[in-house]
């Protein structure tokens, strides 16, 4: 039986579409960590193409059939390009963008103890591909722990203190790959003091001194941040850091962008 | 034109179910104050009623009919009870459970600067009622600082502090009522110290003054709560303290029930 | 007691922020209606000022503290204009961007029984100012009902439908104002069948024979959304169109943008 | 240096905690499929101790190290037996609670094409723990697909369908074990259609005519999983249904517990 291409006829309206596609796909895929293992994880997946003005729809399910094909390959920029010409061409289209959002273990032992744990960020891989170009980005979210300097100087004692989210989106010179390692650590070492999953009593005086002896605003963060990266050699980078004070029900917010 | 009402007929499965009806359904309601002033906010509700196990389905329109009917009155227990009812007799149900879950603001002055601000907790009102019985609870989720006695205790200076969301779910004795400002209250004085949305300089003092003074494990501050709850009149209660560590990734949390 | 001033020093890396502020404060407020009605309902708000390269901190009371001094007027673009000029001058900064995120709820009669409902979209307000310029933009979410054309084409009866969610970003001509009800009307006729709250029998029948006679596929609601936008004297647009697809675990997605 | 121990001193208030600990720990696990085989994947652990009423706070480091411990053995109900079982010793408590929330993936092949693909359903582990007693219980959600019968019956062509999210809590008899997959088949079997990743165009004819053919409220998805459960050999059970009708903006709800 052959089933009629509805997608295959002039739609209504023929204008050109930027993307069209699928959100929100669930898959269980691999990457490939600094020290060259392979990492198990989940990631959720939006996969989109462009579509021409003369044409009604795309076929939706060359988009996971596309995926699924390359799932057991170790995610990496350069299988986000092989994975998008692949759905570019399957699609007859003249890009396609893809992003990967997945949450990334790293294992850290605690300061003094050295006792190990595993401490998450959250991490996405974008690429757009089109015929001659091909521009892969991404970011990684981490937090760290922050103590207030107007609140250390002001007081008698103590300083509020708080989880600070530091969320780093980079663009990475094709000649030189950024690991999301490289990231993670340029996060810890630009908030007061960074966090870990198991912490011992010795481990926690540790922390809790190290806070309170570096105090930072949420811009201090995002500004020693900034210097850190432009040490890296990126295209293009921003910075978006939240405070999630601990004395107010909202967040302090910084960002920068070049 | 006469429809057929399928929902009027015999399942195949012929058993009782508990609960049938609406979920997350939106509704700009009213809500009393202690003050006895009218707030405005809007509303997530959920609607059940149970079903006899000889009828395929209730007329699901009747739900959102009833609460939409009572709308303009400013929601209590009370109205709850009486809101169930309708619905009740007009699905000819054995019982109906209504919960409304929404924002709830209260002005609230700095502890210095006395500069006014809105701060706002989550409630839950929720009510069953059968012909002969109604059981009204509600629950209050506040935000609240603390500070670490441990951390405080092994460091030389200063003491990790986060934020504290204490959440307190009771059911109140029929002959006496709480206001949901009472149930904020007692949480903000169960935590190391109270948090406002506007601070100045002063006020940021003695915020970070009266939580480093005042240290309390999640531990502390669940059983500060417990001890002043039972001074009200309740039937059974139910807290649920969570501290989200400025020194993790994790929350550390607490919970005692009666 | 004076107490020192730790913002106004200088920072240890002297860049330029573009924006430091306030996330997530929660505001109740009233919007103006286009009927000229006012409505409650509650905002969650983003306020941010960028920072001079040789100040280490804005002083973050400044911006609640204005926020809370415009809230009992009803919010629309002008106000947010003196609003975030109020602010930008109070914060001395060179540009303030304002969020303002809220449910907005029309009322809407059942298409054949004209049973009164209450229908909630998600809108946000976002207003850019610098001493010379202020930007206004908006963007409001919508949800509609779509049957699939390939499902109906393809089979023998029926046809797969779902929840199609209409987000449209505009930024209006300021010679002329864009009502949120203008946005929503144009979202909701550029679907299968628009939706209501409450649904009677009559009116099921309605929505089910004209969700069936007007299959789209997330592409041709996008395109339908498109041309009715371009009508409206806008300066830009973006519509995003998302298919909750009864048929998959994932969505379908489509986007344009001018 | 010996660091003062304030977690065992006496508290102020002498009350028993009921449960006391860590919530939203992210851990990389494997859990053991029906094929035997091993699947990776991520999950979110609460786990609790009790806390008896003259000790002022547990030590916390204790339940991640705990957890950690055995986060390389393929989890089931018998690993978290032995989990808590250490737990409880090492904490010195009467009773511990550990949850398990992750992802699961199963594969599936398109019903005509055969094409394969991954599926996902949300999946809880729970055990309580005692000297004397283990009690362990699990919750599996998965999505289905349901058609109208009153939407079928009253119109002219055409049904409403919609997602439908079944969501079955469980309590096994220690004698007999209950797969993850055998929940996922009895959701699956209960709605009017299952769904999949992949569909080609000949699946897609198949998928909407057994959806049209099958038509079902939310009650009679819960009563036909309610008949296939009573024939598993369990405790207790509990189901939820939500359809996510594409008529209205809020969801269709049922529920039965034994």
């Amino acid at each position: 039986m052959i089933l009629p291409d509805i997608q295959n006829t002039k739609p209504n309206v023929e204008i050109k579409l930027n993307r069209v596609g699928i959100k929100n796909y669930k898959l269980p895929i691999s990457v490939l960590e600094k020290t060259q293992n392979i990492q198990h994880t989940i990631a959720n997946v939006n996969c989109y193409v462009n579509l021409a003005a003369d044409i009604k729809g795309i076929s939706m399910s060359r988009l996971p059939i596309g995926l699924n094909k390359f799932s057991d390959r170790p995610l990496s920029g350069e299988i986000i390009e092989d994975i998008a010409e692949y759905i570019r061409l399957k699609s007859d289209a003249e890009n396609t963008e893809i992003t990967y959002k997945f949450p990334y273990f790293i294992k850290k032992n605690a300061p003094v103890s050295k006792e190990p744990g595993y401490f998450h960020v959250n991490v996405a891989f974008n690429g757009v591909k089109s015929k001659d170009d091909y521009m892969f980005r991404f970011w990684v979210e981490t937090i760290c722990s922050s103590s207030c300097p107007c609140s250390k100087e002001i007081s008698q004692y103590g300083a509020h203190s708080q989880r600070s989210l530091i969320k780093i989106f980079c663009t990475p010179n094709n000649e030189q790959w950024v690991w999301i390692e490289d990231l993670i650590k340029i996060a810890q070492e630009s908030a007061s003091c960074e966090i870990f999953s198991v912490l011992k009593r010795p481990d926690e005086k540790k922390v809790t001194e190290t806070t309170y002896e570096n105090p930072m605003f949420v811009e201090d963060i995002t500004r020693s941040c900034f210097e850190k990266l432009t040490n890296l050699n990126l295209k293009t980078f921003k910075i978006e850091v939240t405070n999630e004070e601990s004395i107010h029900l909202h967040d302090a917010f910084s960002s920068i962008w070049v």
